[in-house]
């Protein structure tokens, strides 16, 4: 049977993930691609049910680990329940964030320890990581201005953290990047829509020939 | 300063745990000691909604893992929130379920690995362990009469598993306490009630001296 293919795309918030996703899916679609677009936390009905606790602005008391452990808990349901058995059918599976947003925003952003998110995420996935990544990589600043003007009103828990700890975000994606240069494909997200598209398509089409 | 104290109660449900608190507490607080009751999962904001979404009858998708992972997360949560400072203030805390219960029902019980809920139990807790753990010790089937004669139109997930899952708990529980006998204390919960808090009794004022 044929296998499916996981990517997964990481970046900051308005690094423009889901209008990428969007089009990716749309060009596979037309193929005659089953193409299953999600998203962490949440894709499945527990796992929303977690993402309104971590992402309600009213958490404020929300302790670093235990915000990480709702994480984990999320991408274990919605790994199991709803991404491996569309890899099981052969369906491309693209997925707004997973495991490298858990070492990126709890390790490199609030500092928890990274060995303990890599087996926080082993755990989870029983060590099933993306056959692609891509990182849509943006200064902090760009990023956040784009949020901003896109949902004044409409801000998360993580919107209202600093500048400089966005940074301290990116920084993280750019070294676990470094690390794994297999998986990992850095895209310069603060060029034109169009040319991140052209950009992520060469990758992917290099990548899994259907 | 004082410090507090920490007790844990273990058990299945129908064991007699809520109501030998009340009396434990009662006794306590008639003495002028703050007593703080609490239960897992739960105990504060946070972490009663991670309850709602763990103990939910409808929730039959839940993944062994993903169940954990939401005990582990309330557990931490519940713990930095309200059992610490409560022990800062030199409180006596009455916890009903904390570590070893994930170890029983989702050890001994589902089967998951036991050097995996160690190290969650670890991770969440910082290594902060119960000073006292009273374990109330029941067959599974008089545990689970109990439950039924008592509430028959409220049943959640956990209620829904068969006896021989039950007794499974029940031996992990006796194998816990055996490894660490001195933080355990044994007490035959199908006693008559006066005898079980008698001997409670004894053993708290053993182990606190006021």
């Amino acid at each position: 049977m044929k296998k499916g293919f996981l990517i997964s795309i990481e970046g900051p918030d308005g690094s423009g993930k889901s209008t990428l996703i969007k089009e990716l899916a749309q060009f596979y679609n037309e193929k005659g691609v089953e193409v299953v677009v999600t998203r962490e936390p949440g894709g499945v009905r527990i796992a929303e049910q977690i993402r309104q606790i971590i992402l309600n602005p009213d958490h404020m008391e929300m302790d670093e680990k235990t915000e990480l452990l709702l994480y984990i808990a999320s991408r274990r349901q919605h790994l199991v329940e709803k991404v491996l058995p569309a890899l099981e059918r052969g369906a491309l599976v693209l997925m707004d964030r997973f495991i490298d947003s858990s070492v990126a925003y709890q390790g490199y952003g609030r500092g928890l320890d990274l060995g303990a998110i890599h087996w926080l995420n082993q755990f989870a996935t029983d060590g099933r990581k993306p056959d692609l990544t891509l990182l849509l990589d943006l200064p902090a600043s760009e990023g956040l201005a784009r949020i901003q003007a896109s949902r004044s009103d409409d801000v998360d828990r993580l919107d209202q953290e600093d500048l400089s700890w966005h940074e301290q975000v990116r920084q993280g994606y750019l070294a676990i990047a470094k690390k794994d240069p297999v998986r990992f494909v850095q895209i310069d997200a603060s060029q034109e829509f169009q040319k991140v598209l052209a950009d992520a398509l060469d990758i992917v089409i290099e990548s899994w020939s259907l």
